[in-house]
């Protein structure tokens, strides 16, 4: 399994948006970010695609920790609630995990426990052929 | 219809990520974003948040077209191509727009034509009750 | 609250693809389908419309528990395994739920308690006005 | 390529629903449903099952156009107008295949020429290696 820090460290647009890891393990990952202006849309709440890049990295982290690289080939985001400062967690769970393909669910949350959004994601494993 | 121009310059989010308009009308926008290094994930491809961000900014500005303020409440997005480099572009039309719900599909292509993404969205219309 | 048996037993498309209520509570419900000949499509693997309709019904009894009538507005499904016999359950659970909006999530699975698909739901809430 | 005609003829759940094909070309597909009371939920509108199942059918056809068995692995749906009676019709377009995954896009709409509902799904393809 590759290390979700280093992972995480090599990620250069989930740092950017502040995405810092928790914790992971075989098929999950915990992240979390810390709303700042940078993550504003124009009506001032947390943009939609802050969201989804939390979202998806704890997505990707959770992903990728058997050992097989896994590469995102749809996702889905349902947004609840709109965000306007403190943290936001995000937890990804695998719900199947085949040789070509998984699909995970990630709920993300705010400091007051609300759900903010739900994410849904499928990736493609290249899952080396037994020879 | 609030300026489209205006409405991304108040994208803090969207500006970070180096989304820049091309061009808006009723029910359509058309953006684009410089790959740089910053939209890296950990493979060296363009992140799916960075993808995402660019094609959410499109159905933004999209559905903000018409004067009633809208919010994304989902959105859900393919991927067929990694990008690597270059300048993506997303183009989002509208499908279908009621009193408080409103459809649209973004395409996002590559500088080569190359079909990158599709995503679906739909807003929530704060349409204004008649008294 | 709307009696989910009076609910389903109104519902003639679920009837018809031999969807059946098992158990339903306030923002739950929990259906089953006995797959026939008529789920097949042209692979002899059940059709992923009938998956649909099976994690559909579920969707449709657990967001109508609250005595508000609620419409589906977007759904999304992933399939991780074919079912070729036996039984199909489906089980939904509100991940969230405003006046206007509520999201659900729903599993499908088989007799062997294998994930078959994984859907998620949104509805519009026709929740009456203060005055 | 597979007859779109005997590929249909072989899908049952699809004919029981009462999904006729218009016509296929490579990557495109055009159906039809005529509503019948069959098609109702309890609300009495057609059943969200049953516009999806129509939408699926014509991306099952669409996607097996190529002569590469290819089973879905998701799909969106997003519903913009109930329906309730009359014919529903929908066209199923490729936005890019790659060997082993292909996206589409659906459109829904009635006889009028309203837009009921919008699809996008992927596709799995059995492409053989080459040797």
């Amino acid at each position: 399994m590759e290390d979700p820090a280093t992972f995480i460290a090599n990620d250069t647009y989930a740092k950017s948006a502040g995405v810092e890891l928790i914790e992971a393990s075989p098929g999950r990952a915990w992240v979390r970010m810390q709303i700042e202006t940078c993550h504003f849309n124009s009506h001032r709440t947390v943009h939609g695609g802050a969201i989804f890049t939390l979202a998806d990295t704890a997505f990707a982290i959770a992903s990728n920790t058997h050992g097989i690289p896994a590469a995102a080939i749809n996702a889905t985001i349902s947004y609840m609630k709109a965000a306007r400062g403190g943290t936001l967690y995000a937890e990804a769970e695998e719900f199947a995990c085949n040789p070509k393909l998984a699909t995970y669910m990630v709920k993300v949350t705010d400091d007051a426990g609300d759900n903010i959004a739900l994410f849904q994601g499928m990736v493609y494993r290249k899952t080396p052929r037994r020879t």
